[in-house]
């Protein structure tokens, strides 16, 4: 008895911001397993700013879907049927398992198994993974924040964002979050901790984050680029330091910002800024692992994860992260988590 | 009887681009010296890009200029008189001695006296101070070339930028200057050893460095900012170094160009840019003075000066900087070296 398979294909590349006609869903039957192959259920689905990057002709730091292909997503899943001695049924198990309901690998090479953790499921994504590792590296190794310095986080009430604001407060930071509601900014400073937050849509940015930081901005944690950041580079301390973790205001092209006039405040206050991709810190992400779920356990750490239901529902959901509507880390929850 | 000192204050301050009409010319009278007191008869009045940023309201790495006071200028010359101990007639000294003829020390801790070098004059300028360690530390700092790999140098024809590339082809890299005319391109290519060099004023710059960098960019030393920097990062390798030297096209504040629309770049690639201020090298100025006269005495490192006469004429060569009719240090030569 065959399984249907319900899949999103990409249709077309987007000029600009993608759009739900940029995919085209697909029916597939799921075949029967050959030697070393695993079937995987996929229960969530991630959705993050990165995949519109991978929508585009060019290469990134991985190559580009192909025209017709299954959209790449991160997700995780429970082992469905395995012709795998390394995979027994019921085994969860994370990889670009991609927009669909059943993924199939064909050497279980590419799936990792996970240990069994205590905590939710979601939080593989909520605090873990791209997420938690990419708040972890990009906070720790690049911005290396001291005792009492400030930190400025874009993109605050993000799925990253929100954990690099909590990981600074855990060094000892004086923590103010960038969001884009008065309600994110609320959740910021009275459920995170973050010592301020500014609403960016409220009036002048720089204005308000030169109140927000009276000693001047040590960290800049860069999500978004454009205006943000020419705000932020107006008001850096000497030495400052800026990962770069993404700049979701450059990632649709056709409408890509200008960048900010003043990197010469780079110059002057000698700033370092740099990019990372968290896949390359994959050696270190047990030790990412092991401290954030302490702090989790430990009531310092916490995480919110939106979950829209249904694989049918992926293509409008992604648009969330672009307007800025979702609230904690964006998940489709495809199969159910039990 | 009294000397005559002329001098040039800062009469106001720039709207953009600098005037002839921002300097006020004074002729002052050299009082008789104090107990302490050293008089400087200025030789070599540096001129470099960071003047403008001197003249702006606001502090930068240095306090601003106060309107009325003497134009700061870095600078080389004599000892004329003293009633230091620690500084005799004939000596050899460097400082802030400003836009004038003769320079009073109230104390001569503001002077550093020059070693006797086997180099010329104008070498002091256009081989050490902020030119030689600017391009000595901005490169092998922060740069951390390797052989092999493609450094690409932005105003290569000016003191820093010759200076900068030439010190890149001793490393072994790749090296290709950006400059403004065939001419400054054919100097660098034929007399300075670059592997190749690009003329922005003709043709689409993008186009122009991709053929000259087959293998990409890895090291980009910024010297001018805006749309060269976003030509460059469209080409950059993973893990570029981007030393941020000085960004000239945007000193002048009220015709600063927007910022790079492609600084996402840097996160997909891993890139760096890093700001930096020689002085805060000062204390390794002497392991690369060392250096650099060794590179000059044996040929591989060549500098040019492009030397105006006689301090009235300061205002206007401040000029040549920023519409770039310059072609290696600019210095004034203020009384003659002998």
């Amino acid at each position: 008895m065959s399984k249907t398979n319900v899949q999103w294909l990409l249709a077309s590349r987007p000029q600009g911001m993608p759009s739900t006609d940029n995919f085209q869903r697909n029916e597939a039957v799921v075949p029967e397993l050959g030697d070393r192959q695993v079937l995987v259920r996929v229960v969530y689905l991630s959705l993050d700013p990165t995949n519109r990057i991978w929508m585009n002709e060019a290469d990134s730091y991985l190559p580009a879907i192909p025209l017709g292909g299954v959209m790449r997503g991160g997700a995780i899943g429970f082992v469905e049927e395995s012709m795998n001695p390394t995979f027994a049924v019921g085994d969860l198990v994370q990889g670009l398992l991609g927009w669909q309901q059943f993924y199939l690998s064909a050497t279980g090479k590419d799936l990792t198994k996970l240990p069994n953790l205590p905590i939710p499921l979601d939080a593989h994504f909520g605090l873990l993974a791209h997420i938690g590792f990419t708040a972890y590296f990009g906070l720790l190794d690049i911005g290396q924040p001291q005792e009492g310095e400030t930190l400025v986080v874009s993109a605050a009430a993000g799925a990253v964002g929100s954990l690099t604001g909590q990981i600074g407060k855990i060094k000892g930071c004086r923590v103010v979050g960038i969001a884009g509601s008065d309600d994110k900014c609320k959740w910021l400073t009275e459920e995170l901790g973050f010592d301020a937050a500014v609403n960016y849509r409220k009036g002048d940015l720089q204005t308000q984050l030169k109140a927000a930081c009276p000693k001047g901005i040590d960290i800049y944690f860069e999500n978004v680029g454009g205006a943000t950041l020419e705000a932020v580079l107006a008001l850096i301390n000497d030495n400052a330091r800026i990962p770069l973790c993404g700049m979701i205001s450059q990632y649709n092209s056709e409408t890509a910002e200008p960048g900010p006039r003043n990197l010469a405040s780079l110059v002057m206050h000698r700033g370092m800024m740099k990019g990372f991709i968290v896949l390359d810190y994959a050696p270190r992400f047990a030790e990412a692992a092991k401290e954030l779920i302490t702090w989790y356990a430990t009531g310092k750490l916490k995480y919110r994860t939106d979950i829209v239901q249904g694989i049918d529902n992926a293509p409008g959901a992604l648009l969330k992260l672009f307007n800025g509507t979702n609230t904690g880390k964006l998940l489709v929850e495809v199969s159910s988590p039990k």
